[in-house]
């Protein structure tokens, strides 16, 4: 397939790198001041060494990718909330042109899930997004698979900075504000860190799958309730564990409902991954409690995730 | 979609009584002896029920469901090895008829899957398996998405009678001939457990695996290597214990090579999966290593993965 990326971040950058290893040609690459695009394929190495070198992709303007030729865009700009622009515009211009999205921003079907699904009922081009959630883990395409009637809940740890910092308090005895600066040094915390901390990013996740499985209702980060761990005493933790227990940010759809809160769960059990590792749980009417596990976040990861859909659009 | 089922026990009766919750319908059902077949649909509940009572499902011929009016051919009549006999002629009408095939038997494609392969070029009909390796977890799917090339091996727990054997080892102490009673009292081990503990089932499985993965190159159960768990003493595990380790049943497909055998796994690692419950890992290019793991049989369970399946037919 050809492929438009727009955004040239970890993700738009390992999906670009990445591309011709799945055999599809990448037609254009944007970043949010510029652009490069070629109906044949773009140099994709020399187009990355320059963003490395000079801060920008190409020299053309950052909208041109999106008339560009490519048979699927991959919108991998940040996260917004609200109007979720200017990803929302960008899958609203590939679908008008009847081309296929995949996201890896999960404003667009976080924040308006009926306008994305409306837009795509009169495109040709099929929206997909597995990459929203749980990064590597198929979360989304396992929903599909199984039949979202046939799920009565998803639960899990959908953020890894958070458990990042849950884990080394457990293990270190440390307080939160210490752990949050070890994590910042790391580059596992942002500087900013509210949006994973106070639950956010995890929230944004649970509510994508909340739109998948519901159908009929629109869910979006105002239907969550949603608290984080940012303050946590580091005695909660010790508690726990005299009680062979840990806390993890755990975020659940169930019965209409979602919610980010931190949960005691057993010190051993599936959810008490560690690190920066997500954890999924499904709940089924037929298939009894399914887990699946690995990396929540990454550029290879994510654009494994994004590969994934791009191989089901495929079919 | 339209679906004959072909094999009446555990599995195939779950796919009957199961698919008008999916949005299918039934036209035709055979067990060894017989056959109802209706291409407006077959009543479920009363051949279910006539089955339990007498035996058979129905009067006609077990045959003539393969001409039966039908999208897709769900074989479920049990596991054989060599030729594969009958599931493989089953499955070969179907196809010469343009119809898919759904298998949970795993015959055909652990011990002929290259004849399988070629029957499928031939065809206008689809052949998919996930229900042959792992029961509910979504494996083969999961390497369809991520891409076989991305795959750089697959190991797993995938046998629940051995794991429960272990599992009640390890937590009571038990010797191996001990737990084999209490597990065929409990229905989990057959009278004859050979195919389980002797690991001939993992190796199946993970023969159909190395033949997803490969591509160019079939694999058999003759290209494995296998080691069971009979006869395994009581104080392996003991051992095992002592050094916070447990012993799993562990089948293994990497760089082209088939393993099944009892293996040392951290006691608190992803690995050491209690009861009848299976575990499947990943190893990826980009996506780093991933795990599944659930419910490896059972009649419900297995007939989500053939439901699964079915969905991806539709696409």
């Amino acid at each position: 397939m050809n492929i438009g990326v727009v955004g040239a971040g970890a993700v738009g950058s390992a999906v670009a790198e990445l591309a011709g290893e799945y055999g599809h040609t990448v037609t254009g690459l944007a970043d949010s001041g510029s652009s490069v695009v070629d109906p044949s394929g773009i140099d994709v190495a020399t187009t990355l060494e320059r963003k490395q070198r000079t801060g920008v992709v190409g020299d053309g303007d950052p909208e041109a990718v999106l008339s560009a030729a490519y048979d699927v865009l991959v919108e991998a700009t940040p996260t917004t909330l609200g109007d979720a622009q200017p990803g929302f515009g960008h899958l609203e211009a590939a679908l008008k042109l009847d081309r296929h999205v995949v996201l890896a921003n999960k404003g667009p079907v976080a924040e308006r899930y009926a306008d994305v699904r409306a837009l795509e009922a009169q495109s040709e081009g099929t929206v997909r997004f597995e990459a929203t959630v749980g990064g590597a883990i198929p979360v989304l395409g396992t929903i599909e698979d199984i039949g979202p009637d046939q799920i009565t809940a998803v639960r899990g740890v959908l953020n890894g900075t958070a458990n990042f910092i849950l884990s080394r308090m457990a293990a270190e005895g440390l307080a939160y504000e210490q752990v949050l600066t070890e994590a910042q040094d790391l580059g596992v915390a942002e500087s900013d860190p509210a949006f994973d901390v106070e639950g956010t990013d995890a929230a944004l996740k649970c509510v994508i799958v909340a739109n998948v499985l519901a159908g009929d209702r629109e869910y979006t980060l105002a239907d969550a309730t949603v608290e984080g761990i940012r303050g946590l005493p580091a005695n909660a933790l010790e508690l726990a564990g005299e009680d062979s227990r840990t806390i993890r940010l755990v975020g659940e759809v169930r019965d209409g409902e979602v919610r980010v809160a931190p949960r005691l769960v057993p010190e051993n059990g599936a959810m008490a991954v560690s690190g920066t590792r997500n954890i999924v749980q499904f709940e089924t009417t037929n298939a009894g409690p399914l887990f699946h596990s690995g990396r929540g976040a990454g550029g290879p990861e994510t654009a494994s995730a994004i590969f994934a859909d791009i191989s089901r659009l495929d079919d």
